[in-house]
């Protein structure tokens, strides 16, 4: 005999559907949401959940998400317009904004090619990248794809499209290398080999 | 700026606020929801949500959530009626269930004592569990809150308030001691020094 009621059990396999909540943890956030305390909390989080879905699209532009016509970054008149970073997912956008390193426009894929879950450059909107670099007034594209095999190709196809089209715009990628604040003993092999092929002359001008 | 739309970062902190999820797991359940893949995702969990803060309520016997009038379990009649086991949540009731090894009633209390929550006996439904003993027909009482001093201290009030209202009722605890499968070597000494205190004769009849 099943012990748990109906709803109950919907609204668990709900939770554990998102990406990294088990079976465990997911019956403790509705246990918890139905208690007397978190009645109100789960209400919340429903019309949140009803207001995001509505209120938020992507911006025509970059295809961040975003509530106004065009994203706040695309629409400031301040950001360097000649440069665009290409990234992943809007988490990805969000690191890159919080280093403060970076003050140009950007391009979110929404993923990465991965023939295996049947997604191609179509899927991610190639299109639209290259539309907006093919209308000029672009100097630089920095891929900042993540260094898996499977953002690698991404990046590497990112990079041989635009140098067909527009051969003139400069194409980098994020270094690579020991992350700050670490010690190189506890660093892997694979980033410590990486680092040593990317060396640079110490003091140099950039 | 904030790069985060108000509705997006509405719903990362009602996420956040979940047991057991921190802020880059919230961040990443909301863009994932927000995506094209996960909005239905989105309204379906909306919707759940809703749903179960409508039907489900507590069960008026034992307190634990249901949508019928009545829990399952309270309106089983092949349940052993003279037994009550006392738990904290639903989540632990579940997990006694399935362990097949109890068929009795339930009462669940909701949390345990503590003092410093302002959680006392009154926040809990004693009054409701003991009345329950008190109409009469009850055998047994098993406490099975949780084994740390919060739950020691609910344990030990339930059986003191039970023994001076309804002495003739048996009131037993969970049994302590080494985990199953598990090597003695690798136990903690916490449990090893319970399961010596606990030790009984082989071969006894329970």
């Amino acid at each position: 005999m099943p012990v748990l009621s109906p709803s109950v059990q919907r609204l668990i396999d709900a939770f554990r559907a998102l990406p990294g909540i088990g079976p465990l943890s997911a019956q403790r956030i509705v246990f918890h949401l139905l208690m007397e305390d978190g009645r109100a909390q789960a209400a919340s989080l429903s019309s949140a959940l009803q207001e995001a879905v509505e209120k938020v699209h992507h911006c025509p532009v970059c295809n961040t998400l975003c509530e106004s016509e065009l994203c706040p970054i695309c629409a400031d008149e301040s950001r360097e317009r000649d440069k665009i970073c290409v990234v992943e997912t809007p988490a990805d956008q969000l690191v890159i904004e919080n280093s403060l390193a970076y003050r140009g426009l950007y391009f979110i894929l929404g993923g990465r090619i991965s023939p295996i879950d049947d997604i191609g450059p179509e899927q991610l909107g190639f299109r639209k990248l290259l539309e907006r670099v093919e209308k000029g007034g672009v100097k630089e594209v920095i891929i900042a794809t993540s260094f898996t095999a499977q953002g690698d190709a991404t990046a590497h196809f990112i990079a041989r499209a635009i140098a067909r089209h527009r051969p003139e715009v400069r194409v980098t990628r994020l270094a690579r290398g020991i992350p700050s604040g670490v010690e190189l003993e506890y660093t892997d092999v694979a980033t410590v080999a990486q680092a040593v092929i990317s060396r640079h002359e110490t003091f140099s001008s950039e």
